[in-house]
């Protein structure tokens, strides 16, 4: 039985006057802040100070790394060459080990955002120019997997360690993947339920289903999203009812 | 009497399908390359082929790093404000930083681009911003400055090592500035006469101005530029010139 | 005494998943709306919405032009060359006048927005460029132009009409300028005085200065910010105040 | 038999600094230009420019319509959703309007580039919004089609005029499609030979394909490429040819 799970959720994806999420709020919950890199969303000056915010509260950052796509805000697929995909991935992440260096703190994983994390979680093309990209600029990143993926076992083959992550407000199908977004009850919004489910899963592995049945799940991770009305919310209710419990939330660093 | 100087070259300025200066040559003449980093020109994967090549070459490489004007190529000024260039200019050095480490090398200098090399020549406000930006990513980073220019005393103030810069195929006044571009004779196109030119300068530390005079610069680094025609020929006839005359070409490094 | 009185506001501003403003409400309380165009907000898919949305109350729309900075929201000076920006005026311009036509609607102003509205309401190379722009693509667009600036009679000289434009949350100085954001209290909060102050100046011409003097000023149009926080309620304290005086808010075509 | 057939090439696509093409030459052989409309490539001075000399060569324009993907040059399949490809489509072909309004000429067909072409000759949903974007428009817009697409089936039950267009140096297959740039002998480059194959084809209505087979395609417009090297020899010895055999090269508007 797990005692500690980690809590990840997407920030810094402001982009100049355009505000996004509540990184201020969401920095005093969560253990691992994935940092939009400017491709999807988050210029410098933003992303610094969020990268700021969270060495501040001892919070691991990770490279949100993204098609080059703002208007489309990385959720589109776009059909990039793998060396230009490899090449863009070291350019974001050497981009925010900059700014984090900058304040002091550090690059501790990868965690691939949008299209790009739906695409390389079963295109071994594509997830090849991603590990590719990680080894060449630093093999002691993380590669932060959709649980149940083909791209966990691509990445330890390639000798990239993989963090495996449960969605928290996502739905679930007996085939142990996510139920698409366009079906309806995809996404959860009732605050209990989640936390109590996110409780059950960390203490049992267990997630019941859409369709009724139980699987199970290997997670280090659970993200909460951070731009939707009530994310910061749910992310307390979650952190509150596991406190509650005894789980620690932290880093799988 | 100096031996040995730095010739140095903007590289890495394609964009996707848009090609721009021949990069393979240079690399076999300049002993330092300016990279773009993405915002005036560069993409990442044609930014880590230069690298690449610049590193197999044993070329020396540094952060050329600009304005986000990509449109106008980081040659329009651009009011940013201080906190805004700070952060840009990290985040590009970060970015190339991050492909430098993919290939096996890494960036040693910077060096601003176009309109923000002119006005941080002699702009405190946003001179302080880029040198606050190195010293925040990496204070053994070098400034290459515009030879005889303010921004000199402010870096070394700051603690920043600068390198000054002289152009092969500019005119300068009696007063030590370059001849604006926009007055006739501001740019030299003969070969053999920059060539000699450039010499005497080495040599002596003079340098004859557009009026007839003669002033006394002092420079550690000499500028071809890349993108014109006649580029690589120019650059070809100061090496052989300087060869034949026993100055070394070397980095400043 | 004027009867009638323009109200205009920014609106069209968000960009591809950042909103900003809130465009429905301010439809239901302006008469004109300037709406962006793309190049320092605006994607499409949204402007072609805004525009809609604003036929559909019978709002007259404007072209919000700027200068190509998403991510400064085109409010940095760029020192553009003058073909560069009439060409990029008129796609602007003709961009919108295509998304306007889509339904059934027309551009019927111009009105520069941030850096671009301040330069050229007294840089006459730069406003020269954008009233070549309007009288290239459609002569009989207005352009709106900041009240007592020079503006107002080069545009006059060239041909273009044009509307002076007062501005509801902001102080004006003795020169009948407006007082420097730098400067405190040059942007007024409280609505009952702003709409108190805007009567007066409907009713009078004149304007009350920071200094305490009142100034003579002629403006055909009002502008009331969309952006910022309460600014639909400012819109909406003016408008009931202008109504209850039997002020009368319609376009200036 | 035909008499006159029509030539079109990609034309407007610099960018900046960056230049591509020979615009100028082409203009003095091809009867209809695509012009780039700021997606994929294009900046509105260079756009503008091109329209003028366009027109001064009584040359008919078009919209070369793209993916926003300037990185990637448009040739990138992106999954955009249909309500932002009709607003992209309409803002761009408004956007060229504009221009070809400031120069006395007028935009008269519609021309995707790259991915979107290759996408929509088959794929409905993402054809049909193109299609809503001319209508929504100016349905007097011709769309040019790949010959024997489904396209060409899909605009005429919408109402929309066809021109179905073959590639001058692109074998194809006996199934009457292009052979994949990916395969071998895919692009021709042997002009006088390509020459030869146009006249016959624009004879007899026969390709010869890859196979050695014999197909009758219906086309109205030759694309002649213009970013390669060679491409305007190539387009001078087609002209050439035709002209040779009494061939009279005229838009199909």
């Amino acid at each position: 039985m797990m005692r500690t799970i980690d809590l990840n959720s997407d920030l810094g994806e402001s982009f100049g006057q355009w505000k996004m999420g509540d990184d201020a709020s969401m920095l005093g919950i969560v253990s691992s802040a994935n940092i939009a890199c400017g491709f999807h969303a988050g210029d410098p000056a933003g992303i610094l100070k969020t990268v700021e915010a969270a060495a501040r509260n001892h919070v691991v950052i990770g490279a949100h790394v993204a098609y080059p796509d703002l208007v489309g805000f990385g959720r589109r697929n776009m059909d990039m060459a793998s060396d230009e995909l490899t090449a863009s991935v070291i350019y974001q992440i050497g981009a925010l080990q900059g700014l984090a260096k900058a304040v002091g703190t550090q690059v501790r994983y990868v965690k691939p955002h949008g299209a790009l994390y739906n695409t390389i979680a079963h295109n071994e093309r594509q997830g090849m120019a991603v590990i590719k990209a990680i080894l060449a600029i630093d093999p002691t990143l993380k590669l932060v997997c959709l649980a149940n993926s083909p791209l966990i076992t691509l990445a330890k083959q390639q000798g990239v360690s993989t963090v495996a992550e449960a969605f928290a407000d996502r739905a679930y199908t007996t085939e142990v993947t996510l139920v698409s977004r366009q079906l309806p009850n995809s996404v959860l919004h009732d605050q209990t339920m989640v936390a109590e489910r996110m409780l059950k899963f960390v203490q049992t592995g267990m997630m019941t289903t859409i369709e009724g049945t139980e699987i199970q799940l290997a997670a280090d991770s659970i993200c909460v999203h951070g731009d939707s009305p009530g994310a910061v919310d749910m992310a307390k209710a979650i952190k509150a009812r596991f406190t509650q419990a005894g789980i620690n939330i932290t880093s799988f660093i």
